[in-house]
């Protein structure tokens, strides 16, 4: 690695500090037990996590108290999901705070991911070590490999790797599969004996781990706006040339926030979110059409240019295309060789499969990725829209219904290249402090936490620092395998979808026939860390709802599922279940009601 | 459009203005007459434009003379190649020089490109349309269309235009081609009576339009920040996740300038020039060869993952691969349909035509530019390059003589992305500057010019401006039509390879062996308005050698050639030709040894 001038720059940047993280010590305020994201889910995840569940809430206060170091704490951080801009940040934090409180205090990076915690491969943190990576995108202080820590070998790796290290805490970086494992970890930790204390960090540039306690995740604000950088540049680029549509397919896999935030910084003609597709259960005909009659309708203002965002996520969220893949990697699971797949279709699935182009096709039989999804980023979602939407737009020509001129489209895929930026000063600060709490909590001895930071559309003076337990967060899936026949999965650390009624997607929709009609691009520019702007938020997180009412509307939607819960007659454990979410909206309630929570006194 | 807050910022950002610029009034000093770059060029140039041909290079001096308001112009602007980043400010800056001399001139804007200008539509330039695009990517203020003004009814419409609409001057904003329609405009303008004064004005991404009068080109800066953004974030990515090459295909076409920038500024592990390739006649396989011995190297230490640019233009500069363009361009020019194309090409022709996978024969086959050149853009010579690379490894390895794990790629093509960019502060000044010098030109009637800004590695506070004839900077293309029949082509403002002897490749070339192996990977971030870093200037200008000794070495090449051409007996046109390339050296000397040249008293 070599430094750029404004590489060197930034590592000397000192992230700003919330008011909890300020003092000299920190105070950690515990509130009454916690329950499950959905009261449904509430029994299911309390047997699988019988020592982890229901753990309280978490505010770290400010604490002047001096006094002797603390006591010497060894720590391990793994990055394991995809490398999102920040990551190195949550090092820093974690490492500033090991050693201002305990000089000799340890934090070991493990090297290679999860791979090198298996293979108890270290790297022993140092400043000098350090230095370089500070406020620098990537995760190459340490790397990463494959991502999952699920198997009984895999798990048993991981509490040698912590037992013979004798770490006093492990520090997970990633998005929801990988606190799904963290979640996971720290209950088989706590039933086996085992001292370490496990802490999951919200890291995924997906922003889908998105929860009441969660506001977005680090890596989303830089990844968002380098992506709207240039999303914008190609508006610029299409208004200046006025000949072609550029179809720009963007990261995001089970969720399209990328994508909805995308569009609110640059304002593009068109965005199709994959939640939209799956609500309104759009076909890849109507879809199709949805953007044949935009382009006809421009082509009638003599408008011939035009930019549509997607997700890498929409090709999953179109129930045949959807079905389809399902049944691929059904037959992949019983070990039918690739090849074969197609023999082995039922007729409609093979009906769909032959219908699409050979390029689509083979991307359909890719294997699947480590965390069981399609491999998305593989998938050419947008080269798929824009064949269909040309033979369409030929279709209409021919039979005299579209007499514009030709559709040309450019097609774009929008990922590693805003992966590895330099994080924005909101990812910098955003880590750091997640880094610090981290240290709190396993000073604390809490085990099976997130880090939390939230008021986060705030001011950093603003900013409140706490923890939830991982499974308060988590949900279980339910399916139907078959007529009756339905299948509960394994709870997982809840995946948040774009909310369809949410202010973000409504500014969206409001706009949507405008910015379809009227080219109103708007270029957010490359990101700046000086001057003006070098402190903007994201678009979703300034119009996400955390006031009053929005969270007691929550609280009630909460408490009806509880009451629809407890019926006469009904077990004796879902009655706990009920009784303990009760607890879980009493202590949310005891919060919202504090002076901190609105923001009268900073702390 | 709709102004995001960094826009809104950047709408007000004052250009800054070299010292000739800053008075109330500029003084013209003209110097002797200039002949051909090449010597041997000027006898076909000179009898090409007889009207233009021979003009003095002129300096731009500051003038403090108070006085009236200057007489009223009225000047037509055409946006003619491909947007560059700063193509606005070309309009800025005339405009503002032409109202502050004289508020009743009047800027007219040419809607639509070349097509406007024929069609006489114009849009009048007032302070309210243009400040929303001050300093602001993109060309769509006014739009571009098709590039060329080349056939006798486009010259013609070109001069009712300007006859109809009075204009005493026309600024053409644009590159070589482009710069070359500007001549052929003055030329039979001067020849046909017409008063229109016609300039020129450097304005290309590619920073191809590069001579002894012109440093660099409008848009060069811009987009190369924000390639080299991009290149180190995908460099950053590999170097997390140690799985995959990254092939990255650049603009740049008939010169690799934007590829050689970019591995400068980010340092990945390999960048394949065009000219290295065509000088060295480097055939598809031995780029395949040298690309698959530095995957071999780096496996052997056990790096599997790396980063490598290839210009657009690469794939002309593989001579057999030229060579069937060729026949395939030739075959079009007959008027052969394209589907009969590949079975009248040349035996050898076909045997290469017929190896070539699928997706780069269809490439192959599509219509030329409107400049005459291949659609470089669509060719996909990344995604050629990988599958034969992949290829080699795979025979590698059933051979035995690769053991290393399966060589996995992933390809890019940076190009609209970075097009309509918001110009960096070097662009927005350099174009603003360009701009404000047209106005001057016009005032003193020169025709056939171009606006140029020299020193312009130093601080604007030493940018030198001044203007030359736009046949000094043309040379004649020569080249073999069969056995000892050559052609000669017309004349065309020079296209500036990347000169493999230049300071720039030669730190290329001096590093080139730690970059492949060692991962001195280098992220300069994302462009910077303010703080420190805003005023940060391309590698390439920042090595480009314009001090003395340079430039003397120049001189004395030059002088080497013109006595060459001149032998007992040779005809009087070629001594008086060579007489006048003398003076053109004695003109260069003498402004070389004044005082202002040295920087030693800044005007």
């Amino acid at each position: 690695m070599a430094l750029s001038g404004l590489q060197k720059i930034r590592s000397k940047y000192i992230p700003q500090l919330p008011p909890a993280l300020q003092g000299s010590r920190v105070h950690l305020l515990r509130g009454d037990p916690t329950t499950a994201a959905d009261p449904s889910d509430a029994l299911a995840i309390s047997r699988t996590f019988p020592h982890t569940y229901g753990q309280p809430l978490v505010q770290l206060l400010r604490d002047e108290t001096n006094g002797q170091s603390l006591a010497k704490l060894r720590v391990g951080l793994v990055f394991c999901g995809r490398q999102s801009p920040g990551g190195h940040n949550i090092i820093s934090g974690l490492y500033d705070a090991l050693k201002s409180h305990n000089p000799d205090s340890t934090l070991l990076g493990f090297v290679g991911g999860t791979e090198g915690l298996f293979a108890q491969q270290t790297l022993e943190i140092t400043e000098a070590e350090l230095a370089p990576y500070r406020n620098q995108g990537g995760y190459d202080l340490l790397g990463r490999t494959k991502d999952q820590i699920r198997s009984v070998q895999q798990v048993n790796d991981a509490r040698a790797a912590c037992e013979t290290l004798k770490l006093d805490g492990l520090v997970l970086v990633g998005g929801c599969t990988s606190n799904a494992d963290a979640a996971q970890l720290a209950e088989t930790f706590a039933a086996s004996g085992c001292q370490t204390k496990v802490i999951g960090v919200p890291v995924t540039l997906n922003g889908d781990l998105k929860n009441q306690f969660v506001e977005t995740d680090v890596g989303f604000d830089t990844v968002c706006k380098v992506n709207s950088q240039l999303i914008s540049n190609i508006c610029t680029d299409a208004l200046s040339a006025e000949k072609y549509y550029y179809f720009i397919r963007l990261m995001g896999r089970k969720a399209s926030h990328v994508a909805l935030e995308c569009a609110l910084q640059s304002q593009p003609n068109m965005v199709i979110l994959g939640e939209e597709v799956s609500t309104s259960k759009m076909t890849l005909f109507e879809v199709t059409k949805q953007i044949c009659d935009a382009v006809q309708a421009r082509a009638e203002k003599d408008k011939y240019h035009g930019v549509v965002l997607l997700p890498e996520g929409l090709i999953e969220s179109i129930p045949e295309v959807y079905a389809l893949l399902e049944e691929i990697h059904g037959l992949m699971r019983q070990g039918v060789h690739v090849e074969k797949i197609p023999s082995q279709l039922s007729p409609w699935a093979s009906a769909l499969f032959e219908f699409l182009p050979p390029f689509i096709r083979g991307q359909f039989l890719l294997e699947k990725e480590s965390d069981d999804s399609a491999q998305l980023s593989q998938i050419e979602t947008e080269k798929l829209l824009v064949q269909l939407v040309e033979t369409e737009m030929n279709r209409r020509t021919k039979a005299g219904t579209y007499t514009g001129k030709k559709f040309n489209a450019i097609c774009h895929f929008f990922g590693y290249q805003a992966r590895g930026s330099l994080p924005s000063n909101f990812d910098c600060d955003y880590a750091y402090a997640l880094g610090q709490i981290c240290y709190h909590l396993v000073g604390a001895g809490l085990n099976g936490y997130m880090a939390t930071v939230t008021n986060l559309k705030q001011d950093v003076s603003a900013w409140r620092c706490g923890a939830a337990p991982l499974t308060a967060m988590m949900t279980v899936k339910r399916w139907l395998r078959g007529p009756g026949v339905s299948h509960i999965g394994k709870p997982d650390v809840h995946f948040a979808k774009v909310d369809l009624n949410g202010k973000p997607h409504q500014t969206l929709a409001q706009n949507a026939s405008s910015w379809l009609m009227d080219d109103l691009y708007r270029n957010p520019g490359p990101i700046q860390y000086s001057g003006p702007g070098a402190n903007l938020k994201t678009v979703t997180l300034s119009l996400q709802d955390q006031d009053y009412i929005g969270r007691i509307q929550e609280l009630w939607a909460y408490l009806e599922k509880v009451k629809k819960m407890v019926q006469p007659g009904c077990p004796e454990e879902v009655l706990k279940a009920a009784l303990s979410s009760m607890n879980s909206v009493i202590e949310v309630l005891s919060v919202i009601s504090t002076p901190a929570f609105r923001g009268a006194t900073p702390y």
